[in-house]
Formats: C-alpha cells, structure tokens, sequence
C-alpha cells in the first residue's frame, strides 16, 4: 500500500492499486448501498472523490464521514467516469481518523470572511484560505529564488531593536520589565531592562541590511515588521512581512528596474504554480483579476517625476479629499488616480519632495534639484504603493546635515555613519509589503484575510 | 562596458574585454611603475586581482584605493599567469568610489571574534563573517527548497502572541504604555494597552502551525523566535530563528525520518553550494569540520529510546556534573556523551518521561508505556540537540488531562482544543534552531557569531 497526497492522486499518470488516502472530508453524498467522498487533504485545491460501496470494511461507521472529518480510505485509483476529475478512489476499506461533531463550523453553507476571521484556526480547512494559504507560500519562494537566481544574499535582520528606522515611529516597546513596574528615576526604567536600553520591535530591516549591502553588494531581508499604529482599516496590520532588498552600486535607475522585474516575476511565478488557486479568487473574489494581473505583467511601467505627477492631478479636474501641491505626500486617491485612471498601468513615482522623506534618501543636489530626494514609489491598480523605496544617501556630510534638518540625535547611528566613512558607495534598495502583494494577487481587500492569524488593535487571538 | 561581479570574473569561461569591477579594497601591492588590487565585492570569497598601470586613467589616486576603500576598475579580462587564480583583470581606469581613512579597523591584521562583535557593521567585510553571511543565505534557501520539493507550505505564524507555547516562559513583553505607565487596578494594564490583553513575542510557532497541519498537511514555518533568559553564554541569544514543520498522519517514526532527512539534506545542500566558504572554516576554525560534517550525512542516525539512553549513560562509568535517572532532564553532557563518545554518530533520543515534557506531546499509553511521550531529541555531535520534535496529543480527553497535570488554564487553548474536537488527526512536528545548524557547518562555537546582529542580555547595539 502506498499513501498518496490528494494532489499527487489527481496528477496520477495512470491508474494505480492499493493507495490510501487520508484527509478531511469536504462533503459525502450516500446513494444506495455507496457513498461518495469528496475529501481534500490541502494538498491542492480540487478534492478527490472516493467510492465507497457499502460492503467495504469500515462502511457501517459510514454516518461518521461526515464534513469535517478526517478519514483514510484504501483503494484503487481508477479512471473516473464522472466530468471535471480524471481519477477516483474506488475505496476497499475506510477508517475514521477523527469525528466532526455536527457542531463543526464549516458546514456547506457559504460564511462571510468576518465570521471566518472569528475561527482562523479553522478557515485554512475552507477552499478560499487553504487557497490563500497556499498562494502565500508560493509567493514567499518565489521571492527566495528570484532573489537567488540573481546572487543576491539573504540577511537576517534583526526584529527587536534600539534605532527607529522611519525617524518617526509608531512602534512596540519590548520589555521583561512586569506591567505597573515603578523605578526611581526615569532612566532606570531602561537600565533595568533586559537590554539596559530602550528596545523595540522594528518597523524596517533597511538600516541593518545597508552594512551587509555595503559588505555582499547585493542583499535582501524577508521578515516580520511591526507597526503599532492604532487604526482598524482593512489596510492596516500591527504585524506584517516585509521583503527588502538592498544593493550596493546602484542608483535609483537600476532601483526602478529591479522592482519592475521582481514584482512581474512574482506575479508570473505565482500564476504559473499556482494557477488553480488564483482561478479560485478570479471567479469569486474580483472578475477582474485576471485582466489586472495580466495588465501588470504584460507592459512596462509607467515612469514619471513627482512634480510631473502632482501636474497630472492639478489638471486632472478630479475632486480629491486632500489637495495636491509640490511638498504634499500622495494619498492613495491619488495614486489610484494615477495607476488606475490616467496611465492604466503601474506607475513608479520619482523623485519625491525631501520635506517628505526620511534622513537616508539621497538628495539630488547634482542633477540640480536639491529640493528632491531620489526616492520612488511603485503605484499599481487597486493597492495604490506597493513598493517604497530610493537611492540611499551615501555622502557623510549631506547625511549628517539631513539629519540635523529632521532634527535626528546622531549618536544611535554612529554605525550607520561609518558606513559612509569607510569605503562608501552609492546604493539603493526598496521595501515590498508582502501582504500587499498577496492582496493584488488575489483580490482580496482586507489585510486580515492574507495573514493566518492577522494582529490589529484589540485582537490578538491564537 | 558590462558590469561584473568577482564571482562572474572569476568563473568567465573566457577572456572579456572591457569590463568593469566594483567592490572593495582587500589589499594593494604597489611595485614600479604598477599597483596590484585584491578586490572583493562579497559575492564569493575569493578577491579578484586587478594590475593598474601607473599611465591609468585615475591612477593619481592610487594612494586613494587602500585597504577598505571603494573602487571601480575598468579594464580586460585576461588569463591570470599567477598561481590560485585563473583570470585578473588588466586595469584600464581607476576610480575610487569611497575612501577608507587610516582608521579603518579592518586592517590587515587578524582580530579577534570579540572585537569583531564591536564593529558587527563592518564585520561582513572580513572573510570570515562574509563567508558566515553567505552560508547563512545557502542555508536558508535549502531549508525553502527542501520543503517546497516535497510539497510543504510555508507559514507565517505570528510573532506576537497571546500563548506560551513551552507553558513556562522566559518571554518578553509586547506594550505600547511607556515604561512607568501606572493604571488604577492590575487588570487595566491590559486592557489599556494596545491588544487589550497580554502580549508577549513568541517562543516557537508549532501551536499556531498545527491548524495549518490539519489543513493543509505538511506545513512549516521558518521565522525568528525570542527568550528573555537572562543568561550570558556561547549559546544563548534572545533573539534567533526557528524552522518548525508540521505535519499530519505522521507518527514520530516518520517525525525522525524527516529530521534525520532534513538535517542531511541541509549539510549535503550547503557543503555542495558554498564549498569555498566552508573550506575557510575547516582550515582556520575547526580542523575536524569536514570529518565531523561527512559523518552526519554519510551514515544513519542511531536511534535510542531514552530509557536506554538513560541505562547507557548510568553504565558509562562517566562522572557527570548531573546524575542521571529516569525522569531527568539530559544535560549537553550527556547529550554529548551520547553521540560523541558513545555512539559516534548522530542520535535520536525519544520517548522521553512525560513530567520533563510540556503538555501537547502524545501520550504512550497504547504503547504500553503512559510514563513516557511521544518525543524525540536529534543530538549531533559538538552540538547536542539540533531538533526537538514530538507527536502531538491529538485525543481530546489526553490533553485535556495533560492540561490539567500541568495546571494550565484551557480557556486560552479553546482554538488549540477545537482541533481535537473537529476532524482531529496525528500529527507531529518538530523544531530546528537555525543558528545551531550553523554552529554545527561552520564550527563556530559562539551564536554570536552566526548572527548578523546578536541580541543578548544588555546588548542592543547596531
């Protein structure tokens, strides 16, 4: 006897004796004297179909394959008379591994996805989320191999930290410190701490990842990033992964290039292996999501200054919420203008205003435009940013008068100035929100349905 | 011009002209009338060698292009006549890219591992912490390939967490109240802060991987896990990362296959992809590396149940720092003892006493044993444990009496309980830590030194 996954079942190349199967059925079907068995072991999306006559061992706790149960049925795996399946299980014998009382959750009926979030340990066990789960997984190797394929290292960057990347944070504070602790002195409240200083958990591995960049030329992080912000928007997790690569010798162009063809080569990736999924999501979650995948992958992206942009939306006779002027940060009524309404395509937006920016990205001082940052947003139908990113300033001294300009205590980054002290080099990096991409691949609109078990304000469940 | 990496120069099958070569300083030979550049760009060990003519373009600069600094080279690709090295690049134009003063710490002399520690942003400059990286990154991707050929999915369970996976912990604190925040009652401290309740950051992620198990059938997660353990040793980081795998209908004889599967594929991947970077570590850290390495992967592990193992260590005639009988814990010395001396080889020590082992680990009581679990301990060489796994408790009423054994309250595992209720199935899994393997490939004998920015108790640098 051999075991076999549902999926290596379906994909059989011929008919195969005594196989067992062992998953969780989905929904069973009793006709006289047999009963069908749709099981599904996760393994892919389509189920298997077992037979089984009512003579074979184990049929008369038949009553207990009900849905949600996990059962094993040994058989043959024979050519299927019925449409939309080559094979099926002719089943011999059946076990019940594990009862699903009639209280079980998944029932046939439809449930809404705010349901489903209150059962998360359950919803991977749906088509929907064991779907997503599985596009995620995908995703997540893609950006492995794409990365590589092209020598980049991957660098574990570190999660609690003392710095405060975005020089502005929303962040979360970690402790050993108990709740309600009282010190003498404020200081002590850090002193007294396991890392005997303030420590918190990072919203960006970029300012750990420059030093490996500037060491292995070409680098990426793939990894939680954390955000304490307290708003419930369907856009909005506490805790999300972020993949950012960073690469010495490259300048914003080569930046923009490499971002175009990571995000194409994920999409086609995940398209590619896991076609059937994503089928899933066209035909129940957005119609259009096949056009806007292909309309991503199929044409280069648009490319246009900030101040091109902020052009674009002056004259675009559209009522915003949030007027546009040089200096303004994008919203995404913007951005979705500028992707979905006027270019029709993806859209990287360059050269941002520094007022806006963050200490590290590069002013544009020699190409005559000191009042910009080389800094570039990559904008896509439906999401708005999908990726941030710039060229990363590497001359010491405009550094160090940038962060006196957003009035930045140098000390903490000593190390981050060395960098620019030693052998410095021009380079470049950007960040791509993972949950972003799996929700423009899928369709899906809210964050909380893309994560397994999603952090917000006041929900921490699992 | 085309841009290429040391690596590629090193591995062109045959001369190229005009190119161009980025990276940095390792050393410089000045002799009449000509300079020798060891040039390093990180993306293999080795240095490329490039021969500047003193009538170059930017060879006023020589003085420039010392040790540490930035350079671009442009010139030919020719048959090197040197030995160790079969191409070197005759230098057309020198720039420098970035200066190294004179106190560059790097200089050519030999530092010690400490010091390193206190310069980690520049430590991937060297070649051994360069080397380290690259491993590291080797390592991770078969780690992903290993599981994504055999069709697991990978998982991101959550790093902040409501739950204490080992039921006694060492965690630390996730909080958004500034330190010396006080409330009215004890309770308000939780539900004032940002969850509404306790949250600290995880110490592995089986518990929220089973669901996907018994989902989607073999999973795994591969993220970073915390300990708060205020201990300052060779061992110990608080930060550091974990593979975990999951999987259903597997029983802890196919738990030990894959580990012992997954460790062998791991070393055979790692000593195939970088074997440049693992000779520098046999050479000049462990001169028993290769021995020790071809070992593992070249023979089965032995397997002993710990009660035997526990009869080995009584009879060994060893003074141990801890006695040993059934129902101790085993300590690194034994663990050592075990595979080092005794057997000689990897060993998998399992069915381990139940009182030393937390409450979701099977119950042998079919097996006639119900003083004992369904654990497994691998123990390698130099090491000791590398994996820890079990079969899981999936009989509702065994864990809940477990539960109760161990005086956990159930309310907060209700989700982890439903599993057993709903199409419950065996499952087991098991946990890598990911520096250990490291440690093991490399030799190093400091987890310091396998992670790019160790976080231990007071060190929060970088």
């Amino acid at each position: 006897m051999i075991d076999l996954t549902v999926k290596d079942a379906l994909n059989a190349e011929g008919p195969l004796e005594n196989v067992r199967i062992r998953g969780w059925v989905r929904t069973r079907r009793d006709s006289k004297g047999f009963s069908f068995l749709e099981i599904n072991d996760g393994s892919c999306l389509k189920n298997l179909q077992a037979i089984l006559d009512a003579d074979a061992p184990g049929y008369a706790s038949i009553e207990d394959a009900n849905t949600g149960a996990a059962v094993a049925v040994i058989g043959d795996l024979v050519e299927s008379p019925g449409k939309g399946q080559a094979w099926e299980l002719k089943g011999r014998e059946l076990s019940i591994v594990g009862t699903a009382p009639e209280d079980y959750p998944l029932q046939k009926k439809r449930h809404s996805d705010e349901y489903l979030r209150t059962i998360a340990h359950l919803r991977p066990r749906t088509n929907k989320y064991s779907a997503m789960a599985r596009i995620r997984s995908e995703a997540a190797f893609a950006v492995h191999r794409f990365f590589h394929n092209r020598g980049f290292h991957y660098v574990h960057t570190p999660i609690i930290t003392g710095s405060d990347c975005e020089g502005a944070g929303e962040m979360f504070r970690v402790t050993t410190l108990p709740p309600g602790y009282t010190a003498d002195k404020d200081s002590d409240y850090h002193t007294e701490d396991f890392f005997g200083r303030a420590a918190n958990l990072t919203v960006s591995g970029q300012l750990e990842a420059e030093p490996y960049a500037l060491a292995l030329s070409k680098v990426y992080t793939f990894g939680p990033t954390f955000r304490a912000e307290n708003s419930n928007t369907p856009r909005h997790a506490a805790e999300f992964w972020m993949i950012e690569p960073e690469m010495a010798f490259y300048d914003l162009s080569m930046n923009m290039d490499l971002a175009e063809e990571f995000t194409k080569d994920l999409l086609t990736s995940v398209l590619d292996a896991s076609a059937d999924d994503i089928e899933l999501f066209a035909r129940f979650v957005d119609k259009e999501l096949m056009s806007t995948l292909e309309n991503i992958v199929s044409q280069p992206f648009e490319r246009v200054p900030y101040r091109e942009a902020v052009e674009i939306l002056k004259q675009s006779k559209q009522t915003f919420d949030y007027p546009v002027e040089f200096g303004t940060d994008l919203q995404t009524e913007h951005e979705r203008y500028l992707t979905e309404t006027h270019f029709r395509r993806p859209v990287i937006v360059h050269d941002y205003p520094r007022s806006i920016k963050p200490f590290y990205m590069r002013v544009n001082d020699d190409a005559g435009d000191p009042e910009t940052v080389a800094a570039m947003d990559l904008l896509v139908p439906r999401i708005g940013e999908l990726i941030g990113g710039s060229q990363r300033e590497e001359r010491l001294d405009v550094l160090e008068a940038r962060m006196d300009e957003c009035s930045l205590d140098k000390a903490p980054y000593w190390w981050y100035l060395e960098l620019r002290k030693f052998g410095s080099a021009p380079h470049a990096g950007f960040g791509l929100g993972f949950e972003r991409l799996l929700m423009l691949v899928t369709g899906i609109t809210n964050i909380r349905d893309v994560i397994a078990f999603p952090r917000t304000p006041r929900h921490l469940d699992f």
